[in-house]
């Protein structure tokens, strides 16, 4: 076998000298593997929401139009790195076989069930064939090989939460786990985007670690979402608003916390220019946590200054130790959690 | 006089409801002004270097060129925000109106000299006239009025420092304000795109805070920075190097610190595709501070999880508060600093 590099540079077609995250193309031949890769059998691609909203909106949600478009991504780049959004997801699969140099050293064995938890924006994949898209829960089923990396982190499926739950879960596992980092006992925590997938993990820890002395605020969208979110019980308050319209939805928080502003914010929705709104509730010395994938950076960093802000900003590293274990620990501990993620994804 | 939004929003034209700097296009007619602006006499723009680099490439170098996109952005926008990498920059001017609702609440007067520290791509601006454009430090020499909001800030050019020097450094003034927060005595700090501008302002604020137990490592590019650097002796290590090829960056960085790598990692580079290099020469406890304004938040974030490194990345703010004060007493207490600004920008 031939010798493989750490972070997968020996994949990187062009340019030359980056990692395969940022490359062009990547090479996505499998029927070779390099000695310090895993090969995966795909089941299923998790398409990150900002990725797949973009690509159904380009398709205007025909089923055979998003094949083509996924077709045409992973045949130019050799990977899943949507070009408009430049975001990826991530993959349930089985371990199909293990690089030399890699037996004895990973914990994996032939035939276990995994996620990987690398985005697909820098994951080798080849797609044979895609059987079947689940517009509601941005996944998407394939024949189908993938290469997880040396450097690559990846996610064992638990035996006892159904494995579509837990890939819903570990698509998003950076978010709670960093909510729970950033916030302390008595903060006030705005969440946006708090109805979805991640915002409604993110409202749950963050309550957790408010405390009763705290106070967490969901904003969230449509209809359903408010409801879903009012009815979970792990806000103080719930609203609907257009995120996108900072002064609305500072007047509304002004209200809520008496003027004193969020402590923490975390933005988990799926659109952009919400970076404004993100910045006008949080306190000056606060923080934003830009989970969404939507967030431009240049729109968060001029828009603060522009209102001479000095809130901390982060961007959401999708990665922090422990996050998955994190994750799946707050579908089994919480009912409600796993009830309506459940419903929703599994 | 009409009353104003705090923000400015009233002088948003297009989308309706979002502030000035993510709207497409903002009034910047200035006959009348509202009861809460200000009018400023523009002499001087200082151009943002990601921008500058932009718009020069895009003109050929040909100052005809880039006199005609600059009227362009203007007239499309009413304000001078690149539509390419959608930074701005800032301007000196004199004060030259005041609104009836700031009088007695601002202590700026009629003739006051100020630099802006807001962003040009909110600042409502009309150009009357580009008289010169100076390359070699990103400014434009303009007759022009533009208007500060009630939310934005400014410097008061001071007596003791000549006025385009001043302007060069508050440009920049939140990054070495940032990097005193951030630098804790002890600690390894790279910083890439070291002897640019806000490059050596960064390295000698990171060498007073580090101290002589801490390490301090600048990463120049072109050989006159690289000299300059080296000559200015504020780092420990100075070398030369393209910050868009992760891996020999990495490797240069583990040789110089055993392998323990950057507690601290500050990104002044004016070029995209950095965002990797930044995140692999950083622990995966530390921090990045990306002051580029080239920096994609996506590859950020996609970057750091796809390496499975917990680092924690700080978006840029340009604001932080007394920055200023702070970066102008760096002018003032260091000669070398303020004879080396001297014969690059005053
Ligand atoms: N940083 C990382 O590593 C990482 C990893 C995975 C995902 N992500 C990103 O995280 C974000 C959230 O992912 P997710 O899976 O949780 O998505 P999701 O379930 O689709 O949730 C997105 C939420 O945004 C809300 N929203 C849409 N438009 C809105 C508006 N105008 N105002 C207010 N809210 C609005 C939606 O509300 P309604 O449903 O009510 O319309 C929805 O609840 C995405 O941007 C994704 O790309 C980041
Ligand atoms: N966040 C904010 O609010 C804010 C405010 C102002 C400016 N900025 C941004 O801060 C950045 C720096 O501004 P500045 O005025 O300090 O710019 P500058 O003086 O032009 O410095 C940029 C530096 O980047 C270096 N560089 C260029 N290509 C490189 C490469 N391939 N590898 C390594 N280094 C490279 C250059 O080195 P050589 O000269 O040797 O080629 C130069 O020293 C810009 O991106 C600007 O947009 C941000």
């Amino acid at each position: 076998m031939k010798k493989g590099n750490k972070y997968g540079t020996h994949r990187v077609i062009e340019p030359k000298g980056v990692l395969p995250q940022p490359a062009n193309k990547i090479d996505n031949n499998m029927d070779e593997i390099y000695d310090n890769e895993i090969l995966i059998d795909v089941q299923t691609l998790n398409i990150d929401s900002a990725s797949f909203t973009d690509i159904s909106a380009r398709a205007g949600g025909d089923h055979e139009k998003i094949k083509e478009i996924m077709f045409e991504i992973v045949a130019t780049q050799g990977k899943h790195r949507n070009p408009w959004t430049g975001s990826g997801g991530m993959l349930l699969g089985t371990v199909e076989r293990i690089g030399d140099a890699l037996v004895g050293k990973t914990d994996l064995k032939i035939g276990d069930k995994i996620a990987t938890l690398v985005s697909l924006s820098l994951t080798p994949l080849r797609i044979d064939n895609i059987k079947e898209i689940r517009d509601e829960v941005d996944q998407v089923d394939i024949d189908g090989k993938a290469i997880l990396f040396e450097s690559g982190i990846y996610a064992r499926i638990p035996a006892d939460l159904p494995e579509k739950l837990a890939l819903s879960a570990l698509d998003v596992a950076g978010a709670p786990a960093q909510t729970a980092k950033l916030v302390k006992p008595g903060d006030t925590v705005v969440i946006i985007g708090a109805g979805g997938k991640s915002g409604m993990l993110c409202c749950y820890e963050a309550k957790k670690r408010a405390g009763i002395t705290g106070k967490v605020i969901g904003i969230t969208h449509s209809q359903k979402s408010t409801d879903r979110l009012t009815t979970l019980g792990f806000c103080d308050h719930v609203f609907p608003a257009d995120a996108t319209q900072p002064v609305a939805v500072l007047e509304k928080i002004e209200a809520l916390t008496s003027g004193q502003l969020a402590d923490v914010t975390i933005n988990n929705v799926n659109i952009s220019d919400t970076e404004m709104t993100s910045i006008l509730i949080t306190k000056d010395t606060g923080v934003v946590y830009f989970f969404s994938m939507a967030t431009s950076f240049t729109k968060a960093a001029l828009g603060a200054e522009g209102v001479g802000s000095d809130v901390t900003m982060i961007v959401g590293n999708g990665y922090t130790r422990g996050h998955a274990e994190i994750t799946l620990q707050l579908l089994r501990e919480s009912e409600k959690l796993r009830n309506i993620f459940t419903e929703l994804y599994a």
